[in-house]
């Protein structure tokens, strides 16, 4: 396989939840923004708004709100990426055009635009020696996250990165094992796996990441429990469907 | 600003959409493969597909679906990021358990995770010399995709990527000047831009491109019509609703 320095370091990068006590300068912040402005945006559009959290209560709101996780409220950088719906459509306004209102299509370009942009981050932050972690939790908790954020009904989060410096456990952890690429590609055709792929995958799994004991039902009847059938997944889903409610009013011209 | 080769090299990366007759070597599709697989996903779950698409009747039928672009045709690496809520959903199912239907946040997540791999590969492929384009426009054509790339209702494209090595003109092409920080950055709220700043918005993205004459209604009224009123996106809000629809049935259990 090829290598270079950055199929290493994107090899290499790991989430980081725990953080020295140093703030990152603002020419490290500044090169997070760079590498996010600069990354493929669809039409050159950039659907997306970069909310950086600075203030210290709001920090430690979003660390409850955000699945209870305190890491989030130490972080020296909170970034959350929103799909923004709203820019362009006041800008055709202010231009004198009838948009349309957005929909469905819209909301899934700017989050692409807005993904696309956090993962730009996280890379260039681990090229300055910054560890990043998504927090995926920020989907949840619409009408508060609206609330304490500001967002218009067009403005939808896409993720939020924290950032800081990993302490020295977090640099020696392990990254946890993928799937293998035979059960993560397919060719032409979307392959659906059969129970017996998918025992096997979770096998190959639980082999290279050096879990010797390990049972297929009673790993995923307890993953099930702690994460898809879990309070948080369940109240993500609400969240987004509330997001969602604004992009499938009549689409027709306003 | 900090810079290494990495920050660098995000700068520097920019969309190719004509390619070199040159076919992409198997080490080097299997080192984008890889760092798609070493991309951050939510609680390790790989919650995407990679559909490579090989045959060149399929690549010929998705440059007409998706928006008519011949260069997807002729692409010698073409694959497309699925948002896959099946797999673990199946792999529940194959553990006895009994999972609640997934909802919009689940398909939110999966995107999430599939934008990230994606948007890793861009930059690996970047490192090594190839050039790389999103195609939003797969967006489009629910029921034509679905047929054409054996989805289930719960697998939703979310982005598809070409690569190939790119023609002299295309390296030579001058990346399009994106919005200044101050537009696109907000602090602790999110701030919707009056009429005034977005004329201010435009005019110095303007002139940062070597625009010189240049106005603001005339462009934006173009834009609206080429792209936001267009019948393709029209067709992504409406394609992708098609999609939403199963994340929107009853979501308690089955």
């Amino acid at each position: 396989m090829e290598q270079n320095e950055i199929l290493t370091q994107l090899r290499q990068r790991k989430s980081v939840r725990a953080w020295e006590d140093r703030p990152v300068p603002p020419q490290v912040r500044q090169a997070l923004l760079e590498a996010a402005f600069q990354a493929p945006t669809a039409g050159n559009q950039m659907l997306y708004t970069i909310l950086e959290v600075t203030d210290p209560a709001l920090k430690a709101r979003l660390a409850e709100t955000c699945d209870h996780q305190p890491f989030i409220a130490t972080a020296p950088l909170v970034l959350v990426f929103l799909a923004d719906c709203q820019r362009w459509l006041d800008a055709y306004e202010a231009a004198g055009c009838h948009p349309r209102r957005p929909g469905p299509g819209d909301l899934m370009l700017a989050a692409s635009d807005a993904l696309i942009a956090a993962q730009n981050t996280v890379v260039a932050a681990h090229s300055m020696g910054l560890g990043s972690c998504y927090i995926g939790d920020v989907l949840e908790q619409c009408e508060t996250h609206r609330q304490l954020l500001g967002l218009t009904e067009y403005v939808v989060p896409a993720a939020m990165v924290v950032y800081g410096y990993p302490t020295r456990q977090q640099q020696e952890r392990t990254k946890p094992a993928r799937f293998r690429s035979q059960w993560v590609v397919c060719e032409n055709r979307y392959h659906r796996n059969t129970p017996e792929q998918l025992r096997q995958m979770f096998a190959c799994q639980a082999q290279d990441g050096g879990r010797s004991s390990w049972d297929f039902d009673s790993y995923l009847q307890a993953f099930c429990k702690r994460k898809y059938d879990s309070d948080f997944s369940r109240e993500m889903s609400r969240s987004c469907g509330e997001y969602w409610k604004a992009f499938l009013k009549e689409p027709e011209n306003r």
